[in-house]
């Protein structure tokens, strides 16, 4: 009875319910301060004060008509034009209110983006290890997701996997940068690589090729790492922005999608994202969270809380002989599975507390992910579990 | 460079923009107050007192991380609970927390309903007059709406035609009850009869057929009018809620679905649904508004507000002679055109600065829908107009 496309989606989601199922009974049997759980990417510190403020103060000064009322499907003009200027200050770039279009959340632009974008068939390349959703996304317009390769020393993308996998059919390359699950931030030098093939395969195929950039974890940087502003890069870029992590607000479904005038048929693109966000059934952007954004853009919720849990989990993991990449970004580590069937390792843990999320659910077996917005108590108590694992497969 | 699917509608948006550049251009050269826009259904009536007080209560005394975090994707447990209770005290019905999944409005409901059972070539259908909009949401899975033919003496639905028009590839029916743009409410005795013919089809065919109801306005209904609650006479129902009307509260992107146990496959259709949230992209319902709805189940925006408005533009316009049924309920008037071509009668009316909408935007030409979710200045104001069309028209 149910959509055929929605069979595997239902029968595969069971699978993850027992996972989170299991994770409350053992704490559950063994008392929630005793299990650690890495498994989730939900930000764990509240959103800044400002944010609180923002909300009173908009409820009880506005026009609620206005304040709650439909507006164009691209969002508040006031707003996007804020978010316009706030880009440009940070990053140098000279984007207006019509390169703005505000979303529910990351997700829902990126659904957007690829409406807009995606005819049944077309190739939706993306680099290993990734965010799986990104599948669904793609299945959602009948498009092709296809991995590239990742350089699992890096964790950079492998650039011949990626120039050998463009074809004709590629309509668009989804980065992830920060990266979710590996911690890895795309540097200058990677950036300049992609645009560079892209710009050579466009010629070669006569085709337009977009970088779609997700980037949620754009501000969960640590020791002043630098995350590029991928428009100034390449001419044929969205970017889709989320309130989720900055803000500590991801359950509000806030954020935006940017269109540079660069972009080709840019002014086209922007109505046909605009539409997508209207007949997709977003209609716009929750109007009141709209509001409390745009007050709210230099603010940042305490990214220090995260730096402090990587540099404990890191320093104890590196001690331990566990091989992983120092994250620069997000709230994620990917950790080397001592085992090849990273599978089995996740179980092995489990018998610790433990709760990772095997490599295998972002296209990238033989590794974990680790998530560490959690409290700083679990990632010390977590300590000797990860110790007793280093001497179960003998790394120390 | 775009999808080939929204070519179209890109193309077709810049009419539309027209319209209401037109309408913005007419308030500039003529003054606001002299331009009588009946062309949106925006509320304009504000909120009840106790939104406000309820957004600023929460944002001051509630946890901001659980507040504005992630819940599962059918929404907080506690907030669906209170939605089931509300439906049981008001329709005597007997929902729980599992039977309610929160969503981005009834239009973000309505597409993960039709992701949860729409294979592409199913056939929608849908009885004219109707919101053109369930056309794009079908296309977005490839199926096919098909529009049942109004009985225009009553907009009642033409049984004969809709019985005629199930076939076995008929996988759902859109209700929109009360209707947009009509303001009929379907009656119980139209919904037994659409029951006992879905019933019979479902025998003949051995399929499962589906009512989605579409229920925005049910609680916009003047001079103590019903509408009947349609998971009691139909086992097959999914219904969408939206807060927007109720509430006014459309920009904030705030309803649910109902899928009810007696539904085949519920349990397994409450699953679909709820990834079909998950994987187009809106995740979950925002997450501050979910509190703030469980909170104002009880509350309703002033419709006695938009019962003055329907009276003294219905009683004029019966004057003047126009065929037009007496709403029941939402905030739409459909006017019989007095030209066979009813956008000559849009232009028309245009002279004496009143916009409205032409019913071929609604698949019922012949029609005129007049939205009079206005100031009541407006309404009276307009008349003078009104009454010198008629008499253009030799209607009196």
């Amino acid at each position: 009875m149910i959509a055929e496309k929605m069979q595997g989606l239902v029968d595969n989601n069971s699978v993850i319910r027992q996972m989170f199922e299991e994770g409350l009974k053992m704490a559950e049997e063994f008392g929630k301060e005793n299990v650690y759980d890495f498994s989730l990417g939900n930000p764990n510190v509240p959103a800044p004060e400002k944010v609180k403020e923002t909300i009173k103060r908009l409820a009880e000064e506005e026009d609620p008509v206005a304040l709650h009322g439909y507006m164009s499907n691209a969002g508040f003009p006031d707003v996007r034009k804020k978010v316009a200027q706030s880009l440009n200050k940070r990053f140098g770039t000279s984007f207006h209110e019509n390169n703005i279009m505000m979303t529910v959340g990351a997700a829902g632009g990126l659904n957007c983006a690829l409406k807009a974008l995606i005819d049944p068939g077309d190739e939706i390349l993306t680099f290993a290890p990734f965010f799986l959703e990104y599948k669904n996304y793609a299945a959602n317009f009948d498009g092709k997701l296809i991995a590239v390769r990742p350089d699992t020393a890096t964790f950079q993308p492998d650039f011949e996997d990626f120039e050998a996998k463009i074809t004709k059919r590629t309509k668009a390359v989804i980065i992830n940068n920060p990266n979710n699950p590996t911690g890895v931030i795309y540097s200058e030098e990677t950036i300049k690589r992609i645009a560079s093939i892209l710009e050579k395969k466009q010629k070669e195929f006569g085709t337009v090729i977009f970088i779609i950039s997700d980037e949620p974890y754009r501000e969960l940087v640590y020791t002043g790492a630098q995350v590029p502003y991928i428009t100034r890069y390449y001419r044929n870029t969205i970017v889709g922005y989320s309130f989720s992590k900055t803000l500590s607000l991801p359950g509000e479904r806030i954020g935006y999608l940017v269109i540079p005038d660069e972009a080709e048929e840019s002014e086209r693109l922007f109505q046909a994202v605009t539409i997508a966000n209207r007949v997709l059934g977003f209609v716009n952007a929750p109007s009141l969270m709209q509001k409390v954004v745009a007050e709210c853009l230099e603010e940042k919720a305490d990214t220090g809380y995260y730096a402090k849990n990587r540099d404990v989990l890191y320093d104890a993991l590196q001690k331990y002989g566990f091989g992983c990449i120092k994250p620069e970004g997000a709230f994620y580590m990917f950790i080397k599975s001592p085992t090849e069937d990273e599978r089995e390792f996740v179980t092995a843990a489990k018998k610790h507390h433990i709760l990772l999320v095997p490599g295998s659910s972002f296209m990238c077996s033989g590794f974990v992910r680790l998530a560490y917005c959690v409290a700083y108590e679990t990632c010390v108590n977590s300590l000797p579990g990860f110790e007793a694992l280093a001497k179960e497969y003998s790394l120390i």
